[in-house]
């Protein structure tokens, strides 16, 4: 079994450790711009750098789960690959991000259609699952035998 | 092992596209509000919107991770039905939110309730599976043998 | 297979719970100090038990991902136990904030510290696994043998 998710695994280990690089950043503009916690507001610099960190952990758990939910139920292997892309493109975001707030827009894009692409993953996976363990029928395999 | 987890994934995607559906909320709130990011504070009906998504991202990880532990350790089919409910009351919750800060009381409490009763049934699960694991004992079995 | 298993679902469960008490906590500072919703801003003892709050929300699906990427992957009773020890550091943390904003740097420190081991075992589970499945290789057991 575990070879089946060992994919999944090293994608979710490199995702945890991209929100630890975006929270080390955070805390770096933290003292560059002299922002004390509890305050989350200064100087627009500091409000893109902290605003791009929180989207990215706001989206983060949507991230994992769409990644597994895809992984387990359609396909480890197209999952990771996508799962990849969203970190390449979540790591532009922020980059793109701290530096000004248009910057941000063109791997916000992109990673969230890397999402919906997960999302079509999981409804495929979801749909052939429910048909193969209640109706007890395997579309995929009917359908290939249909095409060949 | 699939036809135990494939309820557990269709919810978990269902609660994925409402929180997609809340983000795209905001995102027309932000147009139609003329709040630019990295802002987050506007008009009490822009202020509304995004709380109320916050609101609901916030507390998306702990509804993921208690349907999971009660699905898994409990049972699939009650936390699927329960899943339900609760992003039924989510929808709710997002829709008042959005007219009034009063109108998110009722379906916050419904959905917290939810919430509760899900913990309960991750509680029970893992209190019964560490019985069978560790002591061996099928306390679920014992009752219905003593009871009939 | 419930039986590697248990021990995170249990930790997870005890994570949720700490989640439910800080979100009540900010419930009955709301009341307190009178800050209604939308609103997050208002005095410093307010916003302090927010803060904290909302850094632990950030921060409970990273702790999630890694306490079941290295109890999957690595060892469930090294990381049931670090686990434990992270909710335990999360628990000081709140405290400590909750009265000055000093208060919550060494609990901090020490829940980041127990997230960064819990980094080191996933990343080695990860790694032992992908030699397993893909190279055949079981280098845990390879080691062993060389030493002794």
């Amino acid at each position: 079994m575990m070879e089946e998710l060992v994919g999944l695994g090293a994608v979710t280990l490199l995702g945890v450790l991209e929100q630890a690089y975006f929270s080390l950043q955070v805390i770096y503009a933290r003292r560059k711009y002299s922002v004390s916690p509890p305050t989350t507001s200064g100087p627009p610099e500091f409000e893109r750098i902290f605003r791009a960190q929180a989207n990215c952990s706001e989206y983060f758990p949507i991230f994992i789960t769409v990644l597994w939910t895809s992984g387990v139920f359609f396909s480890q292997g197209l999952s990771s690959v996508c799962g990849l892309l969203y970190l390449y493109g979540r790591f532009n975001y922020f980059r793109g991000y701290s530096e000004s707030a248009q910057g941000r827009l063109a791997p916000l894009y992109f990673s969230a259609q890397i999402l919906w692409v997960l999302i079509g993953f999981s409804s495929l996976g979801v749909f052939l699952t429910f048909c193969q363990v209640y109706l007890n029928v395997d579309l995929l395999q009917e359908l290939c035998s249909a095409l060949f």
